[in-house]
């Protein structure tokens, strides 16, 4: 078992590393005085998962109820919540019931919104099942779902009590969400770090990772993760923007697609090519920089072709309602050097727009 | 002017008691970074105030949007807050925001919520316009809305940073909506000082009270507030939930009568009259503390009938999913004296159902 302890001033929590279901249920008795737990999961996970989980609870004398809701984006909306808080309320949980999220991002925006506001806010823990939610969603706690015009729109900064993070859930991870999750992995090196950037580029292909490049690659991640909302929680600051590089110009994409054609990561993927080129239009980073990150992202499989049947000022419409925006100019995250992003850069909207022409033809 | 100082670890702020419009604006200055106003009230209190207070705001070169819904607590719901969400995108709302809650109870809670969760958190400001919001509920960051099946089951601690709180507005409330806010007024006397119990028995008929006379009430019944959420914020110690007393019986009435036969303080009296009767059967309070409370009562012109048709098992039943119930125990707040409450106290269902079988017959 390895951990990480996320230090904030009013709701410090540990990140545990541990293929050892015996530490969950310490941390359980350890962190939370409650024997009442509810399972957030979905029909995907579920099927593989839950009951494992809920036996594992039982033998401990644990008192459980569960919900399951249709995997994917879609599902991450207001109709969802409503179903869940009448759920809750007719299994009559109570407020010393502990939330756990047993998922990935959907889930665990899902369950952390739904912890945050039944009666006014349950203990709540995060067990990620991607690799995208074990690098990045999991932690930090941000909750949310999407309204139909907008994504991420309502949510709640309400941190777990813990997070417990066990690789073994990877070995049943289908190739397209681990590379969903490797689209969050990329983020951190373009942002954070030259040196884990030269590791991912040094990475086998990626359909022979092992387990163990995995448990390197999250761990790492978490760290990263970890220090920038030590600094800035409640994302007042613009550090804490750091970790939307490519991410206005990604949830555009996932709007006007309905969610459908991309997933999280390869949308973000799609974002960080879209901000290099963006950047690199504006002098604010060099064409070396711009032909290394999109090197990589070819190497690790990504798709750097935009195909859709839209209009440029539809795109750029939708990113004006990133909530990064002030007064209708969007805020961008640009990569200037690998290893090192700067927030709060607003950029005219002729060069935005000839950007995204370029792109989306 | 006078203030008080809510001091809280993270979220101190100020409740203001001003005549003067000027002191609003100082504070917004003061206090917020920012000059775009999201102003939500009902359709009551917009008729009177909102273009009043549009105009103040304007003169100084504030730039506000508003939202009215239909006033009345049947608007408390989710349907409410996907409106204003929806519209608060639409009209380009972005973080920095400051949202205005311009109304009472039903207003500020929806008001509230609506600011903690859009876009994970808008500054939010509080002016209460009615007894009720400016004695109890525009302080302390309760946020929330019902479900069909339960009072404020979805909710959030959320504080405001200020409350303005000017007794003009009462000037056009109606005098059941000053009955209203008595009712929680009676619940401070009841809870915490036998001395102010003692004033509001010298106070002359509710028709003939002056607005000093209300100026008076308001500040020490804030001062009642503040001191208690400063004591245990996220009402986690059973000091905060002492200011439940009536609240347990009272809710279930409201969610049986569907929100349209009681106004929620008329309920919380007639819960108050619950938990005296039943502490009184159970030897917890004495029967002089029984009658000076079922006194004035009368003398305030509160009705003390019930007349329902229902099972008093039915109500049992809405009791037990209070949010202070826990493993499906209520847990109750209890009058022991005037001036002295007790919380966490649990009763037999059995003596329960008795004391409602007697009430509501």
């Amino acid at each position: 078992m390895k951990f990480i302890n996320l230090k904030l001033k009013a709701n410090s929590y540990p990140i545990i590393f541990s293929d050892d279901y015996g530490d969950l249920l310490c941390c359980l008795k350890k962190y939370l005085n409650s024997k009442s737990v509810f399972l957030i999961s979905d029909s995907n996970v579920s099927k593989i998962y839950l009951e494992k989980i809920i036996n594992i609870l039982k033998k401990e004398k644990f008192k459980t109820e569960n919900f399951v809701f249709k995997a994917g984006e879609k599902s991450k909306n207001i109709k969802t919540l409503v179903e869940i808080y009448n759920y809750a309320l007719k299994v009559g949980l109570d407020r010393k019931t502990v939330v756990i999220a047993l998922g990935g991002g959907v889930v665990g925006d899902v369950a952390g919104f739904f912890a945050s506001t039944f009666m006014r806010g349950l203990n709540f823990v995060q067990i990620p099942t991607t690799l995208l939610a074990m690098v990045d969603s999991s932690i930090g706690g941000k909750t949310g779902v999407n309204l139909e015009t907008g994504k991420n729109i309502v949510g709640t900064f309400y941190q777990p009590k813990f997070v417990y993070i066990n690789s073994n859930f990877l070995k049943t991870l289908e190739i397209n969400h681990i590379k969903n999750g490797m689209g969050e992995v990329l983020k951190y090196a373009i942002a954070f770090s030259h040196k884990f950037f030269k590791e991912l580029n040094l990475l086998p292909d990626k359909s022979i990772f092992t387990l163990s490049d995995f448990d390197n690659i999250i761990y790492k991640c978490c760290k990263f993760k970890a220090k920038i909302v030590e600094e800035d929680e409640k994302e007042k600051k613009g550090v804490r923007e750091l970790l939307n590089l490519g991410h206005t110009f990604g949830h555009a994409l996932e709007t006007i697609t309905k969610y459908k054609k991309y997933l999280h990561g390869e949308a973000v993927v799609l974002g960080i090519l879209f901000v290099v080129k963006l950047a690199n239009k504006i002098k604010f980073c060099d064409d070396d920089t711009k032909s290394n990150i999109e090197k990589i992202i070819l190497n690790l499989g990504f798709n750097t072709k935009i195909n859709l049947k839209t209009d440029a000022k539809n795109i750029l419409s939708l990113m004006k309602k990133d909530k990064k925006s002030v007064s209708k100019t969007i805020r961008f995250v640009l990569p200037q050097k690998i290893g090192k992003a700067v927030s709060h850069i607003e950029v005219d909207d002729k060069i935005i727009l000839e950007v995204i022409k370029d792109f989306i033809r």
